[in-house]
């Protein structure tokens, strides 16, 4: 028989079917169940702009001629009660004449949460929270950070040998690990809303920085701390109908004009050592929208994140090589003591093509 | 129903069980079954100078009062032929009146491989030779390696953060692993027939780099490359019943005496520079019957194995922390390019505690 938990769990994976799809809006999945059990419509959340969960699982059910009047909804995430671009999820459930929703988590942003629970209620729907909730909230962490923190999830990616060499001395890099660990990579830049680096890897490397190696509906944003303003207007990040965010700390409205002439939004936001303010920035990331930033840089500025203590969570690289003394994964330090150390929690371990992947959480950050 | 193959991974099952026991015997496990099926006696390899698998097993039987006349002997290792400590075990299967030997894979010294076979066959038993080779060559990789190449399989060990840091500038290592990463360590040591260090790290930590964390019914040997006999004859290392050999490339009588006073037995192996040979000092200590020697030393020692090609395997653990610029796991290079590192294969990724254990092969060198 199946289980509500079936349910649940289905739900969620049709919401991780929108890992790359539903920025920024969240990975929520729906499954509709007629009152004898069977699953008679489902869905999940479409691009910005596009249908939430709820309504592709109700058009789903409609298309195929089932009756949704008193079936349930499983859905991953509490059903939204304000007008957006798509109008009210709450109002279409309670239309069709659904007649119980069982959600994962209620919606983490503080002024709306809650809302839509209240508006079935009052409308006389059944509804119980709950079931699946960690996984949820999981799917979108960063989803969460931005509505809870008012920042982005920081997602600091390296790829480096197994003494941990990200460089040679002479700036040598590519490729340290392999064409399968290059495109799970790319994975993680299509679930991110934005990728970001700094000046020195634009101006020694020119990267892309866009998703190749995976197939996805969208690219994610770019973004380059660039304290001088001195991106070329030629570099290879820029392209058509992908935003580009630069942040600087100096002003100069010759270059600032170039760069916009190339589609970047320029944005000054200077710390009292003349380089750019990094919580002031990730502050405004969020306001844009950007619920995980994925953070593709050097040394120096993966150095600065650690330091000012905005990373959340490292995803790195292992290839099985031994390269010696060059550039590590972060300059921080140097430390007198281990304890100075950043403290991390493993949360994932795979092996990826010759390469190991690693996830690590930065000890208490997803505590919001 | 228990099929041949089962035998074999039972026989393989036992052979494991004299992992920390039959150093320098291989490790070797024997099942006898009976013609109709039944397992009638099993055995793994005892310590040095104790009885081998076969002979456990033909005990076992006798003592349970199974008769294996006719029986099969699924053993991991061709039985000996020739008289060590304990009789040729192929003269105790053929008096016993075994009718087949079901053997992993012939003996790696080139000098007696296939004259047990040879002595079985002239003796009406039957041989079938081959399944369970590789595991079984596998876990004597060492033993394999001092018969085939006259040099212990060499085991570098390191414990590092996850940025490949092994100890701060001012040398504080510990502990960068957890607790539950030492004790693993320890069941690694208890593998090894020795346990090798530098005199940096006697120096510097005296450590005892004897077996605690987990039970053992023996203590590997302890080596020391010390090229000018500093160790310090109240050194920690020195234990009662267990052997300690220290490498020195600069003669000294008086020190040499001390340290021989101690128990130790020191060997002069230099080499032009006035170091210690470190592939004299491998010879030697096959020699002296070592198989797999786990190196646990610093960052400058560690980089002579790697750059004189005599590692074998990396056994790595990581801590999730991020401890910046300090001691890496071995000082090689810098290299100009990548191609210059030394190529591995991760051949086993793990969960220890918090930590993570990561062993890789060097590339080709299995290949003996």
């Amino acid at each position: 028989m199946t289980t509500p938990a079936h349910f649940t769990s289905q739900a969620l994976g049709l919401a991780a079917q929108a890992l790359f799809l539903s920025n920024p809006n969240p990975r929520v999945g729906c499954v509709l169940v007629a009152p004898d059990g069977r699953v008679i419509g489902q869905g999940f959340t479409q691009q910005a702009g596009g249908p939430h969960a709820e309504v592709v699982a109700l058009r789903d059910a409609a298309a195929a001629g089932q009756d949704v009047r008193g079936a349930t909804a499983y859905v991953t995430l509490e059903p939204c009660a304000h007008q957006g671009r798509t109008g009210p999820c709450c109002d279409a459930l309670v239309a069709a004449g659904i007649g119980k929703v069982v959600a994962s988590i209620a919606d983490p942003n503080p002024l709306v949460a809650g809302q839509g629970f209240a508006r079935l209620r009052a409308a006389g729907v059944a509804v119980e929270v709950g079931p699946g909730a960690a996984e949820s909230r999981e799917l979108n962490i960063g989803f969460f950070s931005r509505m809870v923190r008012g920042t982005p999830w920081v997602r600091l990616k390296a790829a480096a040998s197994l003494d941990g060499t990200t460089a040679l001395h002479n700036g040598t890099s590519q490729w340290i690990t392999s064409p399968a660990a290059r495109a799970d990579g790319h994975a993680w830049r299509a679930r991110a809303c934005a990728v970001l680096t700094g000046i020195g890897t634009v101006l020694d490397d020119n990267p892309r920085l866009d998703v190749r190696e995976v197939p996805t509906p969208r690219q994610p944003h770019v973004v380059v701390v660039d304290s001088q303003l001195q991106t070329p207007p030629d570099a290879r990040l820029f392209m058509a109908g992908r935003a580009c965010y630069i942040y600087a700390a100096t002003q100069n409205d010759d270059k600032k004009a170039a760069l916009e002439a190339r589609g970047a939004t320029v944005v000054y936001l200077p710390n009292p050592q003349g380089k750019v303010s990094l919580p002031a920035m990730l502050r405004d990331l969020a306001r844009r929208g950007v619920n995980e930033l994925h953070v593709e840089a050097g040394n120096k500025l993966n150095g600065s994140f650690v330091r000012e203590g905005l990373v959340d969570e490292m995803l790195v690289y292992l290839a099985p090589t031994l390269l010696g003394p060059g550039l590590g994964m972060a300059h921080v330090g140097p430390f007198d003591t281990l304890a100075q150390g950043l403290a991390m929690d493993f949360t994932s371990v795979e092996r990826v093509g010759p390469d190991i992947r690693l996830v690590a959480r930065v000890r208490g950050r997803d505590a919001f």
